[in-house]
């Protein structure tokens, strides 16, 4: 016991075993590839998973009896972040979203049943799965809202209602589907939602289109649900538990999400630098101007927050702490952050940085998404106010709802 | 070796023991003092040190073999940060500024004898020092235009010049005085300035008033220096290493400063949070608006940040390893921090705020100097987007000008 | 009719003789004066005033009829702006907060006799006011929530409560008082409050301190009321009428808060510009680097909309147009504006814009107020939100809420 | 003369003509459009060309003696806002980028015979331009680095070169073409330059792609430029003069690019307060939370502000006088509360605004387009900030730089 901010030296050897991995392997493979062939694309993936499986590099997130690698948050942390240099590079090491928080959930709320039919397929990389929590009519960030509604049928639920932004809908095998239970109970309430595993395709479920966002149309399903029908031992984690177990997967894969953006991050500020170092201006290099250096200053100290509060964040699960406080503050920052530094680089890089000749305007559209994901920026922004007012209540001092640290 | 942001328990009980001492001695006898009475004020402080040195808290930032409690800077984060929960705490801790940068100045650059005839009676706390290097002339924040001149004469140097802001200049006993002393190197050389030990008073040194600022006439003298004379082996430091020896003692200063800004801001986001939990207008508590919220947040977030900023450059320092970025990064944010804070916990007092019934008015003064001191914001922004693009170029990549964290 | 934003020749010649007077009457009056005596400082006031009333430059904002200039908003905007280059002027022209408000107040709203016994004495310079609503227990910025009650008893109220940051009470000879006099109307109701002439001094008015605030202790009292007795054709503007009376006050004065301010910020824009003409650092002048152009660039920007919108707002004013939403769009933005503004040309200036050398030090505490006085910020952004909202409702356009332009 | 904010009635009532010929002509027949027929799409704005012209609403910007309305720039204001409700409307009314820009520079610098080939045809709206000025080698901002060369040679030029982001290049007729005539002018000298009508299609022009942007392919193309040969009577405004006509062309077309974004953003903020006054989330609507508030009044006082600056802008340019600094003023701001405003209308829209089921989405990714076009923002805050110093060191005042209004 002791600050350190550094990694033990087994846990620095695999991070240096998964940079090898993305940097000699995914990579080369990935750019190989001939644009447009489809299968070949999916051929590639399979042969890189298989050996990732025999380097040892899968399941970074699962414990060791379920074929993982064990890790902590925090050692997980930079192996996310080096397997995102590359798009797929989570997808290789089948830690990916939303497959990532699906494992977590299964492992913790399933029953031995349920683990052995859906989360062993998903673990040995042959099946895939979906979320299927958000409804277009309701506010995606109060689940005490939802409206898609189960009810009982002898021993079947029949379940009808509406959900949208369905990520990786069309290639599930199963969702885990979020309904409404519990009528008695009052608008608010934590414990009127249930989880239903749902086995796709299945009469009911109609995935009716791909929505299509700012960034192209990606996999964000439509779900109509008319009348589909799941057995009553299909229920996940317990009757009016669906809040808490959305709850419960969201911690962690939030912290997953920010790790994969810092290292976006790190790409911008990085062509931020390069393009300042070689573009010339009225009179100078732009890296010689007071105002080019406050961006790249400002940009460099921002990924450093978000690093340090990655880091700990990931500290604070792995000891069994409360980590809700330092998870949404670090996913409230980070997606800020990668916003505004992909954004400086664009500026720094003119129209270039507005054409598609550089990733960054790719960027730019998938970072907006940031702001949503896994909770909107006001959602993080009240809860984090609410903690705080609850330490002060209850300690006089809010010290503890900022951080906890011996400072 | 690994991730760990907690104390070791033999620091952890130096804190519990720090913070024993300020809150239930410390306070309590300044509470008990007599408004005005300056005799027994100062009676008051000396008791109180000699107590603190009774204690064993004493010199926290020196080593064992100087009679110090010889802490790391991590260590000593928390004890300045717990010292300064009250103004006086450093001062009665004997590592207050200027002398606690001096004491460190001296230990590293003073010769046997500077060390015995200055050093020693600091130590001891019978002595007061000041530093002597900014000038109303030319930008204090580049100390390349330092216009003081010292010019050889046999075994003497003779000094004239203009400073101004030398904080603690009429209860010192001596000053670290910086002066140039090479004629022939170019403008903007770093090797142009010398370090003298001036004893005061001495005839040439004219202490012409104390600037009067924003938040009164707090003891930063302006000083017109005029023939005076000081002896060959008065030079600390060696011949051209004015500039050095200023830089070496800024950056643990600098995080000094930061530790006691963080305590001023918890304050004031304690206040405001109680503010919010007390004060009804339109139709509900201020802690129920979200705008208000979003105030309690927002600075929840940034102090979070700045502790984890300050433990990680404190770690850098007792690890040998450069720490200058991130003292740079910590003393720019934890600044700019300090004064979002104490302005929001005002904005949510209203006109209580802006009057001096709460100490957030006084707060508010002070922390606008936290934005100059030791260097301006404009300064650490270029010292910043500078290493961050010498990385870069060096290594291809921005990593290590993020904290050369794992992540 | 058409766009035009020129003054017609007849004003632009009463704004040269407002310049005039006040640079080369008022300013050398008042730099001749020995520092620290009373006397001859209010001597010297009262001779100036004669010698404006004798120009003609009296009562900028009163109608002929009542021996003012019979001046529109926008025309007023001009003179203010040029009588706050001195912080005498607007006192000298007889146009000074608040007894600026309260001739507005008692021009509309008292009775003939009440005209005769309070107007006509501030016109002709005789008498002073003050404006007493704000109370430390409850929110000042939601009136409706005011304590300080009246009852009423026989042909007298009796009046009990607690005010604070009552300006210029001390040197008052009648205030303008609001209580509370209906009971029986909901929390929230605007109906409640009813305006009271109260002679100074007065038994049962006790005036028990001046609060201190960041700028020093300048006039702002706190008082205790205790069984104060008023008769009842003292009420002014009719019982229940005291909500609508402050609100009516405040438009106009708060627009001539704005054109103050404005005067300070360009002062500050200047100073700025100097500075940064004059100081030399790493490597170049101030002025040649891109940040510090970006800060001047930011403030010219900022005072130019500034000025635009109260030109805007006092348009309206003039032409009996509902005034509220560009009234507090003025107020909030020119209040932040000077706040920033005067923020830059201190960072600019370094250390010496934290001293008081330079007026910057004086004109950023005092500008803190500005985000407090006549409506916080928040208020003004609440009521700008429900006007842009209601426009939204009524016409399905928001455009009648962003000036009514013809854009 | 005199202050005054609204139109003259002849104006007013064109303004009502151009609003209902929009909303009752345009906007209809573009919606009974079938998708993705191409000719259709052609022939409906073809004739709705017809029908404008034959309305009298046409040419907004040209003076009537050439057929136009001979509108001055305030007035213009109000017409390109009110065409802008609808994408095709500047194009309907012939007074779309880039043609429209062109037009105004053909008028003041081409020969007699010029104009009556190149600029007559555009007014009859039979021909279409573009303007070839951006190379990607060299920074957009600075057109005296222009490396695209002409050579004399006999009655020709030979130029060789490399363009890029030249808008509407594929359907141009011709092109205005910046290329560096002088060889002997030093770096950064504004007289390097020469404009050249280019017919195309021309031998030596090699339109080799339609560069992609952050919203897809939409006519920016990139150029390759191989001896292409130009006869010397096709040199437009004289030898050395390609700065200057640049520089006259870029004052109006940024203003009317300004008037075209406040139209977007009044949707913007629309469709924000629609979304706040419809959305219940965590127990009240939207347009009930402080914090929604904050964005839809920061939004409608920043779009208010907007409208003031570009009337003004217009306003300066009627009455012949200097206008650059309130054209870079407008320019930089509109630009940034136009991407300010689309982002918070996102962010109350939720995952729904980041789809393509509202408009929002697309207009975001235009937006950011908004900051570099016809100037990025640090090449506006530098010419600002050099006009206010200029005017500081002329006048001893920054007023003239800040509007020159009588505040």
């Amino acid at each position: 016991m002791a600050i350190d901010f550094t990694l033990a030296p087994e846990h620095e050897e695999i991070r240096k075993r998964v940079r090898t991995f993305i940097q000699e392997i995914v990579i080369p493979a990935m750019d190989d590839l001939k644009q447009d062939d489809r299968d070949e694309y999916l051929r590639t993936i399979f042969h890189l998973r298989s050996q990732a499986k025999a380097e040892g590099l899968w399941l970074p997130h699962m414990p060791k009896e379920w074929g993982g690698m064990g890790l902590g948050h925090v050692e997980l942390a930079m192996v996310q972040s080096e397997a995102a240099k590359t798009r797929i590079g989570p997808w290789v090491l089948n830690c990916a979203a939303p497959d990532e928080g699906n494992m977590h959930t299964l492992l913790h709320w399933a029953t031995d049943e349920q683990k052995e039919k859906y989360l062993r397929p998903l673990l040995d990389g042959v099946r895939m799965s979906c979320f299927a929590m958000t409804e277009p009519e309701v506010a995606g960030s109060d689940p005490t809202l939802i409206r898609t509604e189960a009810v009982r049928d002898g021993d079947e639920w029949v379940i009808n209602g509406h959900k949208w932004f369905i990520s990786n809908a069309r290639r599930a095998n199963f969702a885990i589907l979020i309904a409404r239970t519990e009528q008695d109970v009052p608008e608010g309430s934590r414990g009127a939602n249930t989880a239903f595993l749902v086995d796709l395709p299945s009469p009911g479920w109609n995935d009716v289109r791909e929505v299509e966002t700012m960034h192209g149309s990606t996999g964000h399903s439509e779900i109509v649900i008319k009348d589909l029908r799941v057995p009553d031992d299909q229920v996940l984690g317990g009757r009016g538990n669906g809040h808490r177990l959305g709850q419960y997967r969201l911690g962690p894969a939030r912290l997953a999400h920010c790790m994969r953006w810092i290292s976006q991050a790190e790409t911008a500020l990085d062509m931020m630098v390069d393009r300042a170092l070689n573009r010339y201006s009225h009179g100078s290099l732009l890296a010689d101007k007071q105002g080019v250096q406050w961006l790249i200053a400002d940009s460099a100290m921002e990924l450093y927050q978000c690093k340090l509060m990655v880091l700990h964040a990931a500290s604070k699960i792995d000891k069994g702490e409360d980590f809700r406080t330092e998870v949404s503050m670090a996913k409230h920052f980070v997606a800020g952050s990668l916003n505004r530094i992909v954004d400086r680089a664009i500026q720094v890089h003119g129209a270039l940085g507005y054409s598609t000749d550089t990733p960054l305007a790719n960027m730019f559209q998938h970072a907006r998404w940031a702001r949503f994901a896994d909770g909107a920026d006001e959602i993080h922004q009240m809860r984090i106010a609410e903690r705080t007012i609850a330490a002060y209540q209850a300690t006089g001092s809010t010290a503890s709802a900022t951080g906890g640290l011996p400072l």
